[in-house]
């Protein structure tokens, strides 16, 4: 048996609730999408939970579930994902951390968490305070965008379970605390580099600059979100598959390299209401050439819902099925596809929220079950049934026949 | 987003089985029922293993389930729900027994289980019982209706892993072994009180008054079903929400108030045909204005079944209807109501089965699915699919806006 390619589109936030205004429909019931429909049409549909039925998925534990991971082991904090975003390798061991730039007193009391969003200098500021040692530990220091960065720190003997520096809110800076005994080298030496680093910052010529402009200095870092990659084998390893993601979001960009897929940029691929759907399209098409796995997210619908505004989020579906077309037109029809999102995000919530997710799977000799339309209500009597999130992953390597037998 | 207040009802062994005599219909099939096929009409239906696949569900595991408790974790034995039935109030620590008044003879040989189903002076004789110190335990007697009571031991290191001391049957009373080793103090101390209530209980006017009248004395308690309250993080607690229980059967009740819930005396609830059905949803009413979670237990269509009354069964499907038409004219569109069963127990087997149950969800923005009538059948082709017991409660809260975020 041959085995076959694989290709998860992933609408961020897509499913919904059904709105009064709009009879009761949702966005998906309510948008001509004659692509996601055929797809339907030509195999099978269900829904998922994409953590547990009742869990709001946050977009990092969706997507770890999403690649087959249980994110209930996986997932230790915020710092990894932002760090493999941010381009940093994590090796095993390090402890990562999301940290913004902050404005702050000597007396340690954080008068703005973002200094004033600062758009530029930060990249000479990240350079001037990593690479410190600090006990035997490294802290490497990475710019993100505006006031936002990451740290790990390295060396022997860390452990995530440490309380977070940032505040959260104007006050004062907070001391890490370690949540177990084994942690208490990471808490002191986070507590070190934040103080070394506000004495590095405080004399920077960037911030000697900024004050002379009237402009908050960037003074302070403030991390939070310790986590390490601890239990995550790269997907390539796991399945035995050359993979890789098109992706405009930093965060779902961060997991996909975290679990070492290939991640290339692609011009207009903005994550927002902006992106390029047919750069997107052309890219998923391509990488397929040299790849057994390629994922897509398309973040627009998500971000739409957030706004509260169905009508837009109606058009979110539309171009994402132009989308859609594109790609199904042009991959070989031994394409195992499956299209999905990561999440509800509801208009009517403006959040994400518990509601299970459609899910349609087409190509590659998938059976077909009669479903007609992709939406919430009408694949929930597919073939499918109810699934949880990490489930998919298994159920796309066993239709493309890559999948591993338990017994003789 | 607002959070919104949920309304659970379980009617208690409505699920059935088709009867040839009647169609091959079940109750529910044949009953007239337009409020329940209204809710069902406006939301989302599935089918629902209250336990799992082909496990019959007690009452007892089968609410603890229902209310999102693990039952394989949290549920120890059936003593300290008995207990907490009879309104003693369990700390973590403490074992349970539910308990028989028994007649014995002198070389410890049960001769009736349960006294001459005992009508009086039980009271005086758990009085009397009661209080008693075995080697730094205290032992805590409560009688409850008829020849039944409940034992509570109290102090360090107990251990409820102990066999029972009651024979199930007319024979010798057993001695209590302890099935760890860490459960010998326990199995000690509890042979050592029936010991010492066979004393007392010997010389007691109650049980000399009886032997006079030619009536078994109640001169043995036999205890049985030891367990403690362990894992069960209170509901409130868990939840964050404000829980109340309209139920009449005593076991329920004792479930409702061990998890925390307020369980209100409402006159006319008695758990049986005569049910005032109507006291019953004005109750859930209006603890609806002060709680964000309202539970109802209708016991009614387990009594009908146990005595294979399918004719009777449907009338309690009728009456449930009533009373729910009621309720769901009083209360807000935002509540998010649940329609369930506790577990099947068919008419044709007159004890509870391992048959799924149906489950309707509507109200607060529930999706909607097009399934039209409340029946096992016509349950099943609706958007929930088949979930677990355990999935409901977590199910309730996300679609009410009270689920908790997972990931960022």
């Amino acid at each position: 048996m041959t085995q076959k390619k694989m290709l998860m589109i992933v609408c961020d936030g897509l499913s919904d609730r059904p709105v009064k205004q709009f009879d009761m429909k949702t966005p998906l019931q309510v948008a001509r999408k004659p692509a996601m429909d055929a797809l339907t049409r030509h195999g099978i549909s269900g829904t998922m939970d994409v953590i547990g039925p009742g869990i709001i998925p946050g977009s990092d534990t969706a997507h770890l579930a999403l690649f087959g991971y249980d994110p209930f082991k996986a997932y230790t904090g915020r710092g990894p994902i932002e760090a493999a975003g941010a381009g940093l390798e994590l090796l095993r061991g390090d402890v990562a951390f999301r940290c913004n730039f902050a404005t702050a007193n000597k007396s340690f009391v954080v008068t703005d968490r973002r200094a004033g969003r600062i758009k530029s200098g930060t990249s000479e500021l990240a350079k001037a305070v990593s690479g410190m040692k600090i006990n035997g530990v490294t802290a490497i220091f990475k710019e993100g965008s505006e006031h936002r960065g990451v740290l790990v720190l390295r060396g022997g003997g860390l452990d995530y379970r440490v309380t977070d520096v940032d505040p959260h809110q104007d006050g004062k800076v907070l001391e890490s605390r370690a949540l177990v005994p084994e942690a208490k080298k990471t808490a002191d030496a986070l507590n070190e580099f934040v103080k070394r680093s506000a004495e590095i910052l405080a004399e920077h010529p960037v911030n000697r600059e900024r004050t002379k402009s009237g402009l908050p200095p960037a003074n302070m870092i403030l991390p939070r979100g310790a986590g390490s990659i601890g239990e995550l084998e790269p997907l390539p390893q796991r399945y035995g598959i050359r993979c890789a993601a098109v992706a405009g979001v930093t965060l779902v960009k961060g997991i996909c390299r975290l679990i070492g897929m290939e991640v290339p940029s692609i011009p207009g691929a903005t994550g927002g209401l902006d992106t390029d759907y047919s750069a997107k399209g052309e890219a998923a098409i391509k990488l397929l050439d040299s790849n057994d796995f390629v994922f897509v997210n398309v973040k627009a619908g998500d971000v739409a819902s957030h706004d509260g505004d169905f009508r837009m989020k109606v058009t979110v579906v539309e171009n994402i099925d132009v989308m859609l077309g594109l790609v199904l037109k042009e991959i070989h029809e031994d394409v195992v596809v499956a299209l999905t999102c990561d999440h509800s995000t509801p208009v009517s919530v403006k959040e994400h929220s518990a509601d299970p997710v459609p899910l349609a799977i087409s190509g590659g000799g998938t059976r077909i079950d009669g479903v007609k339309e992709f939406d919430e209500i009408s694949v929930s009597s597919g073939a499918i049934g109810r699934i949880r999130g990490m489930d998919l992953m298994p159920i796309l390597l066993g239709t493309a026949d890559r999948a591993r037998k338990f017994g003789a």
